[in-house]
């Protein structure tokens, strides 16, 4: 069985590149708008579209909130798609000219994932040209992520890595700077971020991990005057790539 | 600010009977026993934890001996939070004395109460000095989105209102210049504030109403550059209240 794609948007997204083989599933009757899901697998030839009953498609979606359609990938596209957008840090790193800026996101253990959907979806618009999961204590980008990001997801190149602190190492060691995010760190408004940055986000409740802190070149804030002590984790890691393409705009002009 | 309480068995009482809004502060990796005050605020879902650094207790309990907890009981005690924080557009701009800057942000249907939560910690965060809200097709700022906000939405100034568009003419001739956000506006980055700025967010997938926009004076928008079309709801609120007080910060030095 290939990668289930749920969910209006991720699969409207999906459907221009899905592969050969791919099978678009719609119940009958349900949601005006998945005629338009239809019309667009006609469009890409190697996609068929299959009508099937509501509890049908319970079944098949093990009960998931499928709104009337998913789309079933073919395996060809399983396998490409995930080494397509999953790779490592030092991959990541090879195929870098050397005097190429770019951006690196680091989630040291983002663990909701309607948050990490929608940090894909801004890594997306912002174009993070790579975002570093850590294996373990953290959602990981799946096909929730995938959905709850619209689909931008399956654009952001990422890695899921063991070691947070070995692979921010290696950024540095490749002429990265790193700015992780906490309360009491220098405005972001005042910073200057070089061409190579990475920005590291903690996780909900706890912030960075002590030994990822530690290993940060400078800790940055937004500077806000609230009476509750943070911002929405996703909307702090938005602001923070707004802000860096924002000066690299400014300085490019 | 509501009433504080500091120490481990009064915070345990308080909790018991703590209104809907309060706030637990704890202290990262401090005493072990806080954690029961976590658990004991999670069975009372009014009560919102949020874990901050040691430094920042030091700051907010004024160097008193806190011993990495406090609890912020809410004023909804005396009266409703939903009662003390409403008022209408023209008793705001009846407080508002002439020359004064000021940052209303309009909500035109944000239905999902995980993004109006999010957006009224922002709102608190930014300081902005009135949100509005209609009173149909839209979440309502009630003590779910209290609690999603993280006790923010309390401190939030907000206007339910029957008619957006009256609302926005009415701080029109208060001398508000209103920015629509939606796809293909003038950039954020080169736009420049006035003082008294009206911010107005559209709905989750279709956007602001079209009475809405027209009655806009501009339509801008976040430079990005993804493939797909827009960023979460509460991430792009985000960022233009981040924008606009990096603005007014900038003009001010």
């Amino acid at each position: 069985m290939g990668e289930r794609i749920l969910g209006f948007h991720a699969i409207e997204e999906a459907l221009k590149q899905a592969p050969q083989g791919s099978v678009l599933y719609i119940c009958r009757n349900m949601e005006k708008r998945n005629e338009r899901l239809e019309s667009l697998a006609k469009v890409n030839r190697g996609v068929a579209v299959r009508k099937i009953a509501k509890v049908e498609m319970d079944r098949m979606t093990q009960g998931a909130d499928h709104r009337g359609a998913f789309l079933e990938l073919s395996r060809t596209r399983e396998k490409s798609a995930v080494k397509n957008s999953t790779l490592s840090v030092k991959d990541f790193l090879n195929s870098l000219s050397d005097d190429k800026g770019a951006l690196v996101l680091v989630l040291d253990g983002i663990t909701d994932v309607q948050n990490l959907g929608a940090i894909m979806r801004s890594a997306d618009q912002f174009s993070a040209d790579l975002v570093v999961v850590p294996e373990r204590r953290s959602a990981q980008s799946n096909e929730t992520v995938l959905r709850i990001s619209s689909g931008a997801a399956q654009y952001v190149p990422t890695a899921t890595v063991t070691n947070l602190v070995r692979e921010i190492e290696l950024l540095q060691k490749h002429g990265f700077w790193v700015y992780g995010a906490d309360m009491g760190g220098s405005p972001i408004s005042s910073t200057r971020f070089p061409e190579r940055t990475v920005l590291v986000m903690g996780s909900e409740g706890d912030g960075m991990s002590q030994l990822v802190a530690k290993r940060c070149d400078h800790i940055v804030s937004i500077p806000t005057s609230g009476h509750i002590d943070s911002l929405n984790v996703s909307v702090a890691a938005g602001i923070l790539l707004y802000e860096f393409r924002r000066q690299r705009s400014v300085a490019e002009r």
